[in-house]
C-alpha cells in the first residue's frame, strides 16, 4: 500500500486508511464484509468523522473497498489475488546503437482512432483533465490577446508561465526562479535540447531499462548509443550497476525518470535520488531528469525531484503538463542548471518559440488556483483505474503472468509467460480493435519479449474489459500452443 | 520595376502600370507632376475605369505616385534617387564549421521591446495580418472543440490543414496531396527534420550566401558543415559556382530560399530553378527548398516553387504561415519528398505532435477562402513598405552606400561603405534604441561585414523614419573617423 509508507509523516486519514488496508491485506476483514461506520470508527479512534470519510474515499479510490448507499462500506470482491510483480531485468555490459521500428508509429495511429481499445499510447483520457475550463480560458484570450496572441514570443519563453512553474517548484523541494527555466514544445523538446546539449553523435548515455519508446526513438534520431541500466519494478534505475557502468564507459549524461518511471511506475526513494546526484556530481556528469508523471502520485506526497539535491548545476530538469491538461497544447518545460544558455540557444536555433496563446492558457488556468484540486481528483481516479486493470489483469491473464506495482502514472507493465510473444500479442489484438505497447519497444536490444504495457489512462468500461478478457484470451493460447 | 517583367504574361492593370512607371523612369513624368485622370487615361487606352485604378493603386503601392483627395495623382517626390545594389560575394572554396554568436539573440530580444526601431528581426507587424479574424476563430474552434482539441495529434499533422496546403500547392506548380505533407512547428523545425533526414554530423551541404542566421544557428547546432555559395542579389544562388562546388566537395544537400531570399529578397528564375532540380538530380542530391516568402510577391505572378521541377522526389519544400498569418501560433509544414517516412519519424520523435488547436485555427481560416484577399493586400502594404525604407536609406545613409531591389518578402539588404563596421552600427544603434540584422550574422565566415538587413515589416511611421536617419547618421560617422 502507497499510504503506510507514508503515514509517518502523512496525515491522520492516511493513518486510517493503511490501518483498514492491512486489515484487508492480512484477511481479518473479507471480501463482502461490511468496514465499521463511519461515526463508530471516528469514535473508536478519536478521529473526525471527515477524517475517516476521507479514508474510506482513499480505499475506495484504491479498488479495496466499496460504498454500497444507505447501507455502507464493503470489502470489494477481488476477483484473484494479483499476480507477483515483473523481475528485474539482468544488467547488460555493452552499449548498443539504439533502434525502434515503427511499431511504435502503430501504437501512435491507433490512438486516434477512437473504436480502438486504448491500451496502447500512454495517454489520459479528455474527460478527465479540464478539458472544457482550459479550452474556454483559451477562447477567452485569443478574443482579447490582440497582436500580443499572433506575435513571436522568443526563447526562454512566456514569463507568466515561467513564474507559475518556477512557484510550484517549492512543491518538488526545489526553488527555481522563473529565469532558470525555457519552455518547449512538451517535455519531448526539453529531453531532445538536454541531450542536444550534452552529448553528440557517437557519444554514450545511460538509460534505464525498460524506457519509454520515445525516448528511445529521440536517442536514435541523434545517433547516441545507450547503456541500458536494469530498472527495479519499484525503486527504479538500479544505482550499483550505475556505478559500475560509469567506470566502463565514458558516459556522457545519465537520462532518468526517478517519479514513476514509465513503463514501470517505479518511484526512486529519495536516499537514491540523492545517491544518483551526488555520484554524478563527483564525475561532472549531467543528470537528465524526466519528471512528466511527478504530479501523478498515489501516495499521500508529491514526490521531490533529483533535482532538488542538485548543488552544481549539473541535472537537468524536464517535464510537461501533456499527462495533467492538455497532450495536444504541447506546452513544456526544462530547467536547464548550468546549461541554460546552450539550451536556451538550441531553443532557438530548432523550433524558434513555442506557440504563445497555448502557453498563455496554461498559465491563466496555474494562475486561477484550481490546479491543485483537479491534481488531487485526477490522482484519485487514475490510481484507481490502475487498480482495475491490474485486477482484470489477475483474472483473466494466463498463469506465470506478473504485474508491476506502479506508485504513481496511469501505465501498467505485465510480463507473460515466456510462451507470450508481446509482439505477435499486438499484432493479433490489433486485428480485434485492441491497442497495447509491446514490450520489445521498451529497449533499444528489443528485450521485455513477453511484457506488454498498458494504458489505465481511461475509465474503466465495458469496453475495457472486453479489452482485457481478449488480451488474456489471446496470450493464453500463445501459452498453450 | 517589377511590372515591367511580368507585362507580357500579365493583366492588363499591369501594363498600364509599366507605361506609366517608365514615364516617371525616364523623367517624362516628374516630381509633382499630375498623372492623366483615371477617366482620361481609360478612354485613352480603351480599357476599363477598374484597371486604370488598379493601375495607379499598385503605382502608389510602390511609392511611385500619391492620391491626393479630390486633386487626382501627383508623381510622389522621391528625395534620392536609389543608390546602386549590393554586389556579387566572392566565391569562397572552403567548407566551414558554421558559428554564430549572441547578437542574433540580441536581435530577437529587441523585438520583444515595443520602444525599440523594429528594424533587426525579420516579422511583419500584427497589424498587417488578419490577427483579430484569426484569433475569433481559434476561439470559437477552442469553446467547441472539446476533447478534440487538448488530445494529441500525431504526424503527419492535421488532415484539414494538410488538405488546405495540397490545395493551395497547384498555385506554385505543384499538385501535392495530403498525404505528401508533414505539419510542424514553423518552417524552421520544418529545415530542422530535412536536415536532419538527409545529413549527419561533419557531412557538408551547400548554403547561399548571404543567408538567414537562424539557418546558419541551425546548421551549427548539428554539426554539419557548410559550403556558402554566392547569392547574386536579383537571380539567387549562382549554380555555375555551385556546380564547381559539386564537384570539389562531397556535398549532401543543397539548402536554398528561390522565392526572396532573406536578406537579399532575390528572386530565382524559373529556368534557374529548373537546373538547380535537374544538376542536383544528376547526382540523387536532395534540395532543400524553404518557400516561406513565397507568397509575398510583389510582381503579378506567384513564383513556381523549386519542387515543381522535382521528378524524382528529391527536393524537399518547407513553409510556414508565420510570414503571413501568425508567427506565434508556429504553424508549418514540409512536403518531404521520397524522406517522408523519415521526416514523420523524426518529427514524433522530435516533439511528438504540433498543438492541436492552432493547427486547426490556420485550417479553418484557409477554408474560409479570405486567405488570398488577405494575401495581395498585405503584398501591396510589403512593397509600400520596402520602397519607402529604400528611399529613406538613400537618402540618409552616407555616399557609396548600396541597396538590393527586393522582389518580395519584407527584408532589405543594404550594403554601406567599407569604413562602416555593420556589427558597431548595430551596437551604437541599440543604445539608441533602434535594432538591426549586423551583415556578420548572416556568413558562417562572418562576411558582410559592411552590411546590415532592414526589417521592413512596420507601416511607416515617425519612428521608423525617425531609426533611419539616426542610422544613417550613425553610419555616417564611422565614414568619416
Amino acid at each position: 500500500m502507497q499510504a503506510s509508507s507514508s503515514a509517518a509523516d502523512g496525515h491522520l486519514y492516511e493513518q486510517v486508511m493503511a490501518e483498514m488496508a492491512a486489515l484487508i491485506e492480512a484477511g481479518t476483514l473479507r471480501q463482502g464484509d461490511r468496514l465499521p461506520s463511519v461515526r463508530r470508527l471516528s469514535r473508536q479512534r478519536g478521529v473526525s468523522v471527515a477524517t475517516v470519510v476521507q479514508a474510506y474515499l482513499g480505499l475506495e479510490d484504491r479498488g479495496l473497498v466499496e460504498a454500497r448507499p444507505q447501507s455502507g462500506h464493503y470489502v470489494r470482491a477481488r476477483r484473484a489475488p494479483l499476480p507477483p510483480e515483473p523481475r528485474l531485468p539482468r544488467p547488460t555490459t555493452t552499449a548498443c546503437k539504439v533502434s525502434v521500428r515503427s511499431v511504435a508509429a502503430r501504437v501512435y495511429s491507433a490512438s486516434r482512432d477512437p473504436s480502438i481499445v486504448p491500451f496502447g499510447a500512454a495517454s489520459p483520457s479528455p474527460e478527465l483533465l479540464p478539458t472544457d475550463k482550459l479550452n474556454r480560458i483559451l477562447a477567452a484570450i485569443a478574443r482579447s490577446a490582440g497582436g500580443a496572441g499572433v506575435a513571436y514570443d522568443p526563447p526562454p519563453g512566456l514569463p507568466a508561465l515561467r513564474r507559475q512553474i518556477a512557484r510550484r517548484s517549492v512543491d518538488w523541494g526545489c526553488a527555481l526562479g522563473p529565469d532558470d527555466i525555457v519552455t518547449t514544445i512538451g517535455a519531448m523538446e526539453a529531453l531532445h535540447l538536454c541531450l542536444k546539449a550534452v552529448a553528440r553523435r557517437g557519444d554514450t548515455i545511460a538509460i534505464e531499462s525498460p524506457t519509454y519508446f520515445g525516448l528511445l526513438q529521440l536517442i536514435e534520431s541523434l545517433g547516441i548509443r545507450a547503456v541500458e541500466i536494469p530498472s527495479h519494478p519499484r525503486a527504479g534505475m538500479d544505482l550499483d550497476v550505475l556505478e559500475e557502468a560509469l567506470g566502463r564507459h565514458a558516459i556522457k549524461a545519465v537520462l532518468a525518470v526517478p517519479n514513476f518511471s514509465n513503463p514501470l511506475g517505479a518511484l526512486m526513494p529519495d536516499e537514491a535520488k540523492e545517491r544518483l546526484v551526488a555520484m554524478l556530481a563527483r564525475r561532472e556528469i549531467p543528470l537528465i531528469e524526466d519528471d512528466i508523471h511527478g504530479d501523478l502520485h498515489f501516495g499521500d506526497v508529491r514526490p521531490r525531484v533529483a533535482k532538488s539535491f542538485d548543488r552544481h548545476g549539473l541535472v537537468m530538469l524536464c517535464s510537461s503538463f501533456s499527462k495533467t491538461l492538455a497532450p495536444g497544447y504541447r506546452v513544456g518545460w526544462v530547467a536547464p542548471g548550468r546549461f541554460r544558455d546552450t539550451v536556451e540557444q538550441l531553443k532557438f536555433a530548432q523550433t524558434v518559440a513555442s506557440p504563445t496563446l497555448t502557453q498563455m492558457a496554461v498559465a491563466e488556468l496555474l494562475d486561477e488556483g484550481g490546479y491543485d484540486h483537479h491534481l488531487r481528483a485526477l490522482r484519485r481516479r487514475l490510481a484507481a483505474q490502475v487498480a482495475r486493470v491490474s485486477e482484470a489483469v489477475a483474472e483473466h491473464f494466463p498463469a506465470g503472468t506478473r504485474v508491476a506495482r506502479p506508485s504513481g502514472g496511469f501505465v501498467l507493465w505485465v510480463e507473460m509467460p515466456t510462451g507470450v510473444s508481446a509482439l505477435d500479442l499486438h499484432d493479433r489484438a490489433l486485428d480485434r480493435g485492441i491497442s497495447v505497447a509491446p514490450g520489445p519497444l521498451f529497449s533499444a536490444k528489443h528485450r521485455f519479449l513477453h511484457c506488454v504495457r498498458l494504458n489505465c489512462g481511461f475509465p474503466w468500461s465495458d469496453l475495457l474489459d472486453h479489452g482485457v478478457r481478449t488480451l488474456g484470451r489471446l496470450a493464453g493460447e500463445m501459452v498453450g500452443s
